[in-house]
This record gives structure tokens, C-alpha cells and sequence, in this order.
């Protein structure tokens, strides 16, 4: 299995705290050794990092955990490999252009029986499920035009549910103008605005002030496979119900 | 403009030295301040870096630096914005995926009037002119499978030599199997093999003994804009001939 990490925000925001959180589990105080990834939006432009090493010991993840990058809709994955060899073309997220924008997926699951499901233009690079699940995916995104944040909602949805019939199904997708979620088993998120407090991760020995760090404006919400913090409320991902962020807020 | 770095080599090899001596172009000793990227192949798979900051001064540049990473296949750009934006969706080397391979392209030069030409599935997020050069390729390289090494190459070459007619096309393509270069004005290549020597950096007070750090079957070679050594002979690319390296030979 792997853990999934998301962010949507209001305002460029730095992910370096939540990052940490995931990269610890990345094979120090969780299994998952087998490589990880992060992509950061700027506009329609991507800044991705990766790395088969463990996010605990990668000098890559070293470098996302020191550098302020800020960004308003961010994908990070740790991996733990089930189907597909540990390397490169199979980490998560994935990323492909459709219609002039990148998007970018990251699954938390197994999909035994998914390569039946027939691709068209999208093809997998590595030999993952989750790779051909996001082909297969693109591929019914792939209308006329770029569709609207509520079409794109709405085709993942039918597309996540046909997925979440063959096993466990933990999706993030984003397109840059918003990130869509979807549960069947573990997937949990945070909103945090003002006032805002301290959070102190769960794994790490690592308290943030945000109070500090912010304006009274700002709102980020945060997805991930299980709480990140201890000290904060998180709330599960309905079930197999797609779900919206844009700019921080659900939709 | 901006400045081109490839690599192709028959083994794992640490490009470092080389980039090291593209970096500093990138806003010290040259003008090429608008950001960077590299992208480094490992099977099928890619780990690529970019940055909106100049090179010289870009902590992701300092990673890429100190990180020895191997790879058979590397393609990196420094730039100086003319056409485009300065931000990351307009940085080079871009890439996509197409028969399940990633395909890399960075372009030196300007090539006006080239947004009359046609896209078909594969669309720019930014706004280059090398971006739409690279998707209108693409375009002429989605046949019904993925096309061999040589067909890739008199595609490439069609399309290079259309394209020269627009303005300067200083070209290098990879599928990750080969290397594919095409000069109108500047473009230089050195191969190293045994007997291995040292090698001076032109622009930046470094020396690399290669005889310490390869075995005798290595074969490496590394194409750029300018000669990035001063102790070594570089030879042109061949003017409006596509040029092919594969495992660090050329084809």
C-alpha cells in the first residue's frame, strides 16, 4: 500500500510541514521504502520531485523539506510496492498534458483485473494498476475540449466508482484549478483558517505555529491517508462520494 | 536564447561536470537567467529538476550538483526568455508520453510564425515557440505504434528541416533509447572513451580526471551549445542533418 498527501489552498503555501509528516512514513515510522513523489502547481506549470530511495533517507526529499516552495494545489505520494517493480516509471503521481493542462494522479490501492479495462491514446509508461487506471481515466476526460472543474468532477466519479468495484480504491487527481478526491477505504483530511494554531505531527518530533506562518485570509485544506497531526480534528473523505477542493474550500 | 545539454553514454554516468559547467551559464558567467531543467532517464522512467530561478543561484541546481546521479540518457536547458514567459510551464525540456514512452525536447533558437502550424491531441501549456514545435512533432510522430529508432530520426529530420525555415532550431529529442540532434547554427559534441583524461571546465575552475571515475569500455558523449571544456576538441554537429547517439555512439 502507499500513503497519499494533498493540498489545496487560497494562497501559495508551503507543504514543507505536511511533506515531513508523509516523508517520515516513507520507510522510518512507516513501510513505505519504495519511492516517492511530489508535484507542485504554479499556474499551469509543474515542479515535481522523485526518487525510488525511501523518502526517509532521499536526498530529493531532503531538498522538498528545506526549500520554501509555495504552490496552490500540491500531489505527493510515498509508495510501497505491491504490483510493479520498484523504479522510476512506476511512482507516483503520474502526470500527462489533455487539452493544455497537466494533470497529475496518485492512488492508494490494488485494482486486480484493471488492465483489462481497454485504453486509447493514454498508455501506461510502467506496469503499475494505478498508472493504467489514470490512462483509462484520461482517456474519458478526453472530450472535445478541456472540460469544467464540475465535468471533470463528474467523469472521475463515474470512472472511481467503476474502479472502486475491482478493490481498494484512495484517489487524488488534480488538473491545477482543483483537486478531486474519492474514498473507498482510507482517506482524511483538515481545513485550517483563521484562527489558526499549533499543529504537532504525529510522527515526527515537529510543531508548527501557524498563526506565524499566515494571514488572517488564508485557507488550506489538506488531504492525506491517515491524520498527520495529533493535536487537530481530521475528518474522514465521505465514501465513494467525489469530492472538490478549489482554492482551499470543497466545492 | 538559450543553451542545450544532452548526454548519451553506454553505462550509468554522472553528468555533473557537465552540468555544472551549463549552470554557471545560467546567470553568472552567461545571460541565460530564466530558469532551468534537466531530465535524467533510468529505464523508462524520468526524474527531472527545473527551476524559475537562474541556475547559478537555484538550490535545485545545487542539488542536481551534488547528487551523483546515473543515468544513459540526459537532456538539460538553461534560458533566456524571448519568446514566453518567465515561468515554469515555458521551461524546457519538455516532455510527453506517447506509445508509453516519455519523449524529451529542448530547443535553442526562435522560430517565428511556427503557432500557424497545426496541433492535433498533443497541446502546449505554455506559451513557446518551442513547446508548440515540440507538440507539432509529436503529432507527426503518432503513427499506430511506436515508431523504431530510424523512423523516429527521418521524422524528427522532416520535421527539424520544416522547422529550420522558420529561424535558428538548435534541437535535441529523446525517447530515452536515443538521442536525436539537429543544428542550423550552434550545436558541439566530444565523445569520451579510453585512454581517459582530464577535462577543464571553460567556465568555472573545475577539473575531472575521467580516468578515475570510469571503467575502459565506458563511452560517453555530451553535446552542448558552446565547447563546455577548454582542453578538449568539440566538434559541430553536422548543419541540417539529424544526427542520432545511441549508448554514447553515434548511429
Amino acid at each position: 500500500m502507499c500513503e497519499l498527501l494533498a493540498m489545496s489552498a487560497n494562497v501559495p503555501t508551503d507543504i514543507r510541514f505536511s511533506f515531513k509528516g508523509l516523508a517520515v512514513r516513507g520507510g522510518e515510522v512507516g513501510p513505505h521504502r519504495d519511492g516517492f513523489g511530489i508535484v507542485f502547481y504554479h499556474g499551469k506549470g509543474l515542479q515535481e520531485f522523485r526518487d525510488v530511495d525511501a523518502s526517509c533517507d532521499s536526498p530529493v526529499a531532503r531538498l522538498v523539506e528545506d526549500l520554501p516552495i509555495r504552490s496552490k494545489a500540491v500531489i505527493a505520494h510515498v509508495r510501497q510496492a505491491n504490483a510493479g517493480a520498484v523504479n522510476l516509471e512506476n511512482t507516483h503521481p503520474f502526470h500527462r498534458e489533455l487539452f493544455g493542462r497537466h494533470f497529475t494522479f496518485a492512488h492508494n490501492g490494488q485494482l486486480p483485473g484493471v488492465k483489462k479495462l481497454p485504453l486509447g491514446r493514454f498508455k501506461p509508461v510502467g506496469t503499475t494498476d494505478s498508472e493504467h487506471a489514470f490512462c483509462y481515466l484520461l482517456d474519458q476526460l478526453d472530450l472535445s475540449r478541456l472540460p469544467s472543474v464540475a465535468s471533470v468532477g463528474r467523469i472521475f466519479s463515474r470512472v472511481a466508482e467503476k474502479l472502486s468495484k475491482l478493490g481498494v480504491c484512495n484517489l487524488v487527481l488534480t488538473d491545477g484549478r482543483a483537486i478531486y478526491c474519492w474514498r473507498t477505504t482510507k482517506l482524511v483530511w483538515i481545513t485550517r483558517r483563521a484562527p489558526f494554531g499549533a499543529a504537532r505531527l504525529q510522527d515526527a518530533d515537529m510543531t508548527v505555529d501557524f498563526a506565524q506562518l499566515t494571514t488572517p485570509n488564508d485557507v488550506v485544506t489538506v488531504v492525506a491517508t491517515d491524520p498527520l497531526t495529533d493535536n487537530e480534528e481530521w475528518s474522514e473523505v465521505p465514501e465513494r462520494q467525489v469530492k472538490i477542493l478549489v482554492d482551499g474550500e470543497w466545492k
